[in-house]
């Protein structure tokens, strides 16, 4: 049978500032992604979101970013690989905290928006993050960009690796994502991008923008939460996965 | 036999800037109080820190303060208990993935500056904080000062507690600290320091401000290394109680 | 004939979070309180925000607050008054380089949040936020809480001063606000709070929470545009305030 | 007879933090670039930077630096021309508030660190920062590295420029700075370093790393104030540069 799983950024409020449908969104996905205070989240927010994440019994993980709130940790930052580990392992042990206190465990890490792409085409950079989970815990699972460089940086280090594939994103015949500046980067046709995402999971094979079908590997979906829409395509792909056969769960529960 | 712990903030350095001569207090201290980037440290100070004290076997602890790095943690804040035990989390968490990344364990946590000197006078403040570090590890000590609310509330949440006094500062006759801005609240004769705290190690007693001998449990002494000067006191403290058969270790090699 | 000025926060977003009705709600105030960046707001919302409140003529301030974006500046935090006066300072700056770069004037500085409470009741704290506006131009109106310290400190530094009233809550009997924890302290019924504006501005009295009249000026009103309860609150003000003969305009129009 | 200007970063220091000897070497310098507060500095730093400045009646600058004080503004930050221009203003007005309130005047703004390198080389960038100074007051002058983007922007703005050179740096053929991980891009020899600035300030030319003489603008000599050497150096090159017949003043004295 056919496993995957749908995995969403959460707890992206902070302070007075709220952001995101958490409450409802995590009803249909399998893990969370915690945002763990440098771009978005604070211990509060942090606390609540372990606690929601328990309840409905999903995969917790830790999505560390830059420390750059104002830009919600979407800017690129030159940061030495150096900084990347000790960043890592920082905003990881943040969030362990709250997970062991409420008896859980960290499934993932994810690294967040301008760490996440540069880490993805960057090997020095992707190996320094995966060194950080692996020396704070070598059980953490690494979720990452399918056929990326943080993907192939997680086996080498030795840590279990997840990949992750976007439903609305177009790929490039190498694997890797059209850049979002080029025409057809976006799948805006929701029925396409989800029988594209049927397809990946039960065939491993997706057609590139450039025509040819490549092989890939999806065993986590990246959804979102921020708005209705969001919310109600995710009840939809969950939907149509399921009566496709496919079994939505959460990663820790089909990795070998 | 007589023992007794040195404590001393480490750590506290941020980015580019430099503060407090670790290197050279490190070799006369036996715990660590260890910044955790809120109010002062970042993730490579923190790293740095953690290895330096595995080099010299010196106990690690979480030094959690308020978010100020630009009033250094010793303004008072207004925060909820609720908002202190997530912080408190937050900070502990940060600082075990380094020690745990280098094969260590965290000893204890005291809380830093205003948050330290509120919550010795505050139950609810010092209880949530309490209520952190038990959540999240409860084998973790809790370094507070003696005769406090925190040192209270540490016991009555579960935890092992520490007392620590201080060498250079005046005490009330109910055991509480003597407020700096109060005449005769700091003392200046190096030798009367050092042998009131030989006093309360071996006798368990002080002469308060008012004259009167007083019972204070001495487990662990604050000394600093923010000069040269600082230094050269710790030396000369740790000589004396060595000099006096006071054993001078970590306090999780003598607590019940 | 009667004049008075309804205020509001504004530009209180950040990055990607959004809070507040701004583009709504301004088009019913007339004077704004533009968040500047320690508690709240960023330069790119600042930018728009003096350029929406150009737009419909409304007079712009500068609302300085602690730094605590965290705690959206709701917090105390022990700063002292040279602390203070040196932030007014840095933030009242920061929103003049906006303000004249679209060729407009800064017609007020109002503290915000627990920076305006404890001013309200600190004539220290109070006279060295004054003192900042006045270093910095000494034709900015000071907007404090009507018989506060702050508008005291204001006159004495030779601010001219504007003193603003809150529709829904309740005075004690010596002009200061009944605290929000004291049952009473807020006004629900909003043809009650309405009615009592109106006489605030017409009589220069409002009925204290126990029983007694008593004198206070009110020169300004606050409201808020945090939701469309909220918006809808401050047109109604409006509406009734206009109807009563009441000329509700920015107060640089009408202080002598 | 010829005229240069000294100018050096000064009022780096943050909350504890102290760094740079401001108080020794500012009296041998004519300019100095006042930290902000986004990558160093903070707002009682900068009052006491500013009333020094006077004191010594050295020219006051803005040196605003990409939000990020844990890297010093040292890291690449992918900024859009838009956020930088409203930074820009924001550190700019900032400053301008204790300028003014200590009655005197903004002389110049040079971009710090990171922002000062890409927008040597960004028109884009370079011309954003431009107009944000332009809009806040046409008056002020930029000071950017000669033969930068930045100088080009500043003029094409309608601002006045100040081109900078640095006297311990080998230049390219084209007039840029050879990359600091080039071999020879660090002139080591103190009086060769000296004598090329000489020759900068009365011929207008230096050889470049590849032998042939360049065109090269000299007005104004960037200093470090950072450690005993640093001050020593600027010592010898302010005599030096005297002794040669070269008044050393600040450029709004002998910009046309």
């Amino acid at each position: 049978m056919y496993s995957v799983d749908l995995n969403s950024d959460l707890g992206e409020s902070f302070g007075s500032y709220k952001i995101g449908l958490d409450e409802e969104v995590i009803q249909f996905v399998t893990s969370a992604n915690v945002a763990t205070g440098w771009h978005a989240g604070d211990p509060l927010v942090m606390e609540r979101t372990v606690q929601m994440a328990k309840k409905y019994g999903v995969g917790i993980g830790a999505h560390p970013g830059y420390p750059d709130l104002m830009g919600f940790g979407r800017r690129n930052i030159a940061v030495t690989p150096k900084e990347a580990k000790a960043y890592t392992k920082y905003q990881l042990g943040a969030l362990m905290a709250f997970v062991v206190s409420h008896g859980e465990k960290i499934q993932h890490v994810k690294p967040h928006g301008a760490m996440y792409n540069m880490a993805a085409k960057d090997y020095l950079l992707a190996r320094a993050i995966a060194e950080a989970i692996y020396e704070v815990d070598k059980e953490i699972i690494l979720l990452g960009l399918a056929n990326s460089e943080m993907i192939k940086a997680g086996k080498e280090v030795g840590l279990q690796v997840i990949s992750e594939v976007f439903a609305d994103r177009a790929y490039n015949a190498d694997g890797t994502l059209v850049a979002r500046n080029i025409e057809g980067a976006v799948i805006h046709d929701t029925e396409l991008a989800i029988s594209r995402v049927v397809r990946m999971v039960k065939e491993g094979k997706v057609t590139a923008i450039t025509g040819e079908d490549i092989e890939i590997t999806a065993q986590s979906i990246c959804v979102h939460g921020d708005n209705p829409e969001a919310v109600e395509f995710v009840k939809r792909i969950r939907h149509t996965l399921e009566v496709e056969g496919i079994k939505v769960t959460k990663f820790s529960n089909f990795i070998k």
